[in-house]
């Protein structure tokens, strides 16, 4: 743009010309130009790698490029192979896992904290989906209180996970089967809700249907729902919400 | 029968020829037969007239005709105007109506009397459909108790339909949107719960589907489900116990 | 609060600060106060152990503390694998299989008596579901009638299945494909049904999903339904059914 | 192609150029020409003109034309007012109507016989449907025994209307809700059966969708289904099968 | 019941003793009764032994009884271990296999003839499901003619098949994924038509679901729909016609 | 409870006794005592009155009652003659209406403040929702940004409306037909967004279950999804995340 | 920009303040950049107002500004009433109706010629969905050749079908119930193909679900498909194919 | 046809006769007649072998019987074992393979070129689906741009594959989960475009029923959608296109 310019001032150019090549350069480069515009306006939160249906080599391959770029990667729907495979290529990297989710990163400075989630979970079976969301919400920041088995067979069970839940600024509740747990804390409780259906039932309304139409039925407003299985959804409702909840403290810390 | 005996009796047929007759009577009239020979093993609940689709006349000539047979009938669906018809073409009988129910009987002695069975409803839009249920199972000679609107909003609600109802022999619990009421009474008690979901809520899973999908998921067990809105059916699951009840105490009372 | 209830009485405390504290007490730990206080009003039933989807650690972990805490154990969807395991890991307990249940239990006295039910399923392949839920209520107490592979083809099979459950409190009956034994036979008896839809079946309606819903459309008043496959529901819903027969029995020789 | 022949032997074309320029008349006409190849091939169902959708005018229009051509119009799906104006336009016309489906012909000879359709129903709700297969039955020469309310509530009622059908060719059998009846007569005749859903229930499977689903999954073999509420259908598929029983007794009489 | 006449004529008991132990014992037996009396007119469709499901055990027992009473035995859904061993368990008998269909008998004289099918299929895929229902149908006895591989990619292709199977008396047509082509044939003759959607195709509509909506919703009036890969019921819907036919054919050779 | 306390200062009851008569106390008022306990804690949001089905007068009973006790009543699917009726029953009080939403309240002080919502709509036909939603918010103390019609049809327009709503807190989208706008949005902003199917398109997909789909299967992580034309449950969400900014930013300014 | 660059040249302003500005002006106005960029490329089809659901003075509004801008204005899903409107609002214009599509328009020149569409229906009921599609194509300028009524009823109907549109350059089928007329002409034509299943057809399937499933599973390549009843967005797609072949013919006349 | 002519010339046969004689010719051959007239205005897309299904030698034999005929064969759903066994048999043969697509070809000369396809995928997930589509293109004459993972999560990752595939005819765009990628684009450009679901996503909408829906129900006229990873299809689909902007360039040269 500078070429340009000097050649406008040197009056090779009118003002009409470079009006039209400046927007001749716009037109062909635009959207690189949008994306370096908006880069420091995006969604705040890590590509997560789909390790289902990649083969070994291209997980390996796109783990090791993230993790040069950014020192923190996240794969989800890791199987036991794949992990070994990942151990071995990448020797120095801290690594954790959660249910089928993989982390591995550069031993570095923790992250910038972020706000408390609770996590609770009506049953057992939802925990592998629960411990994935934590670690990614770990992982990004936040605190975690995990409040696991507290469904609903006995009214005492979820009343006493909302009571470990207390200081949480958001909720993330897993359910599967019939899904209630979410509406028994709606009714009990004024903090954000996300709920996550898990998969797990049979027969009419398994594999999570019967869960998701329930928290979309639900007769608390304010309940907030993600797909069936969604922990990386979940996880990335609630940061966003930490995240303006930070930006609201710094404001008002800004102002005072 | 007579007849075929005494032309055996007078040799006019020989056994093999009276055992062939009988036969072929029984195969001509087999299915009458066995008609009475069950007839007192029947079902124990009354024909209910299903009045959408009738014409006003058909309707007044079933209601007539059954009237006069059994002088106790029931009519679902009904709207104003055939219940305003019927009353004119059945003057002298009485009459009772909930939600889109009517009875219409001879004044006579009141039914024998059956047991207790707890009405509960999640919200006052599924009144109506309780409504329906307990007229019918008070005409056949159940106690009634009537829970109203005490859903889940507020985990309180619950424990206080409970307790109204506590003595109740069977609970019939109706519920619409997430259907999660019977869960919750579920797992506080250990009374047979009959779970009615209603035509309540709209979008994904509205129209009853999510309450049903819940209550067959239900994660405690026991729950009985009947179709949405199927107050006949759940009040014919109720008799159907309660006389099991009854015919249990007067064994115990005759071999006492 | 005995320590409460002496610094009244020495006057440390007024009537308003015993008050404050109890209330502050209770908010603290009420849930688990309700616990105990509801603990005898509970559903009944047995908790069973879910093994699909525990590793073999996590189940044999969870069935020594059951075992040990109860002395009876149910375990369901469990195959040969864990079965050989369980069998090596609690060796002197009774042990019992039906389907891909499971029973284990020190051998004691036997469960009080409750009644009767009457198991029909239409066809063999209905058995294995059937043979589950017998097993469980015989556990707790129930006699059983099986009455196998009485289904529609031919009306006389499902009446002689009628018979052989004559004296059953309750029947339940399984059926997959087009699941039409629970009509024919609820317009035969006014026992109490249960329904259970077996996932029987290919093609449109496999899966059980015909037979769900023939059951909840069923043209006849009084059956009730459980899930697809419901084995343990099933059986939760008879034993409700059962406690209450006998509550009104003791209910009347009480006051005889 | 006279034309054609005469020049040929005229010596003005030769065989290829004649065979040329029958192709290239058949490529044109081909099609025509295969419709009256095959017009004495064809299906042997009239047209039956579909009233809902049309304007008055546009029925008008298409019934005289169809009237004008065959003598012999079917009509579905009419409402009242349509059929009064028929009525009007077509005064000297016989027509005969049954549930909405409408018959208009001119006096003339009977169709030729075709033989016996049993049309049994479960209920008087689904009448109106056999009612219109009746009529375009008994119209293009089939015999009909109807056997209406025949339903499976009581063992003995499917029976009895097996024994009214017994001499019938073919059964078609209309049931809504749980759509068990033809299951049932299935298991009791070998007379071909098509089993006709009425759009009849409410609730989960409503509308015919349970009925359907029963059929196709029934458990006896040998049963044929139509779509919900295709009465049309129905009789089309028994015409089918008398005059192919029609057509297999004109051959035997041929060859004896 | 000679017994019971004899009594009756030597004056040891009334006509109305007669008649009450009459009635008792048919209340007792009436089922088994009827059984006789229906047996000579039941389905005359064999049993078919589902494989699927039962462990080798048990189908060989199976199959070995059933052998034993009728000489003659189907079994479908059947795997290669399971062909082989019952090839070793029944070395004499003669053995046949379409598909996942076996068929297993004694040398004996062949069955009576029924009349003639033809088994058209729309493409290759379509094949195992036609040469299942060909075996069961050249096994009852009937002629089959068939034409696989005719679908409508083309128009001549269906004309080409028609032809083949033009002296049928049935049609059953075999098709997946778009299912058109009984739509196409019923438009081209009057032979009755026994469509059967196979469980080909994938995404929307795909395991055989829009090939049977396409039937279910055929726009020329008279195709009959089996469940998706229904190769029993066609072939039984086959046999009930043929029977039908023959019945038809009989009684105007004996009226002649 | 003070009664209790003296008679054990006066010695008229042991500790024992005291204890037992309070378990006793709780135990018969236990829920209502739960209840005053959690009062303090409930979910924040006012009941709704859900117009449709109530008949009018149950609509001004239940409105007035509310009225009263609450002077500030939310009634959802109102339609013009119960808006007329209220009107003309509540004469004094301030009336807002948006959508089929209405307001009602006694002039009095405004809400607290809490913080900023973004209302996007992604066509016209959203706006009723959206303007359901924004009532409410206001009404409780949001306030809110309108940016209507920013659809995607053309990839400027959700800029704009990004732009437009840049300073909110949370981003509630309203969207029907494929409803992509939320994707769009969540890959260009770190806000919060919740987002709300629309009954908007036909045919397949139609009725707002396409964009819940698409909402949910969002491949940028984040997206919070109520049911479709769920505005009240979205304004409730959105509340509860507003509130948990705002004790995040009381509890700073305590401990700053 | 002139400001600037002229400010650049007076030396007021250093190349890297100028790339500074420019680059926050792109920022602030970015989209409407991009929006004036693009507009050339844009998808060429013009905006078509969907009537239902708007007030007659919200149609009335925005059909006098688009007739304003553009002088060329289409309304979808209009009915009698508001057509009746907006004659009287536009008594100058121009309006042409086809179905529930409606055109107005002032009296100017042609559009230019874009080629021709074939536009074929399977029934007399796909009629008016076609008429839409066709108007709006000829008003953008395509030809269109109608065959109506070209169903599958008979195999010559089709091909006379195809004979009638052989000029064309892109065929629209429209077809309901069993949807089979696009896998016909699939198999005997190489033009494009554009689907349209319209929602035609009741019972399983009915609605043009079969319809679309049918296209959907088109055992022919290479047929397109749109939503049920999608008038415009079949034009929408023939215009598109239309303006790509131009393109490419005025490419090659460039180059030649 | 030549002695037919002869024998009319020779006085032989009289024209009606001949007319006769070729009637009955055309009746009993009319079909393959009919063949050879339209085989050259058949579809212009290679027969497509679905290995899936068929046995290893099924597959060799149809493969060697198409290779002999054509020199060019595509297969589809090919496996490791298959493709493996096909190299063995084929060794000459020049094979190429994408997805689980094979081209198996003689050396020849390459095909007549045919126009630009832009091949857009949304993931990386979707190539293997757009191979496939693309290699069948490429063999058939088509370029093709290649333009993967340009889905839409950042606003100008659709722009910059938009202008990677400028110069395309036709954009084939493949996308799974929620498919918003074809909206997007549609709203940029009027090229034509195929879009096609793929079956990527789990839960609500997985298997790429989300992304049909939202393709279906795009709100930007125009998006042709095939079945869910349909590659086969939507190839077809393009070369119908490009072969009608052919057949128009090469009108236009004739005219010219």
């Amino acid at each position: 743009m500078k070429n340009l310019l000097d050649a406008y001032r040197r009056g090779e150019l009118t003002a009409e010309e470079v009006e039209e090549r400046l927007m001749r350069m716009l037109y062909n480069e635009g959207e690189d130009f949008l994306l370096d515009l908006h880069r420091s306006k995006r969604i705040g939160f890590p590509e997560v790698i789909f390790a289902e249906g990649k083969s070994p080599e291209q997980l390996v391959s796109a783990t090791k490029s993230l993790f040069e770029r950014n020192g923190h990667v996240f794969i989800s729907t890791i199987d036991d192979t794949k992990e070994r495979l990942l151990r071995e290529e990448l020797p120095g990297a801290e690594m954790k896992k959660a249910g089928r989710l993989m982390v591995i990163k550069r031993q570095g400075p923790h992250p910038e904290a972020l706000g408390c989630v609770g996590i609770i979970t009506a049953g057992t079976a939802d925990a592998p989906y629960a411990q994935e969301c934590a670690l990614i919400l770990e992982e990004l920041g936040a605190d975690v209180i995990k409040a696991f088995d507290f469904g609903a067979s006995g009214m005492h069970r979820p009343l006493l996970g909302l009571k470990k839940a207390r200081g949480a600024d958001i909720l993330i509740i897993f359910a599967g089967m019939d899904g209630v747990l979410p509406t028994l804390m709606a009714s009990l409780t004024d903090q954000p809700i996300i709920a996550v259906p898990t998969p797990i039932g049979y027969g009419y309304g398994g594999e999570g249907v019967a869960a998701l139409s329930t928290m979309l039925q639900c007769c608390v407003p304010g309940v907030m729902v993600v797909n069936i299985g969604n922990t990386v959804g979940a996880a990335g409702a609630a940061i966003r919400i930490l995240k303006a909840m930070k930006r609201g403290r710094l404001d008002q810390a800004r102002t005072a």
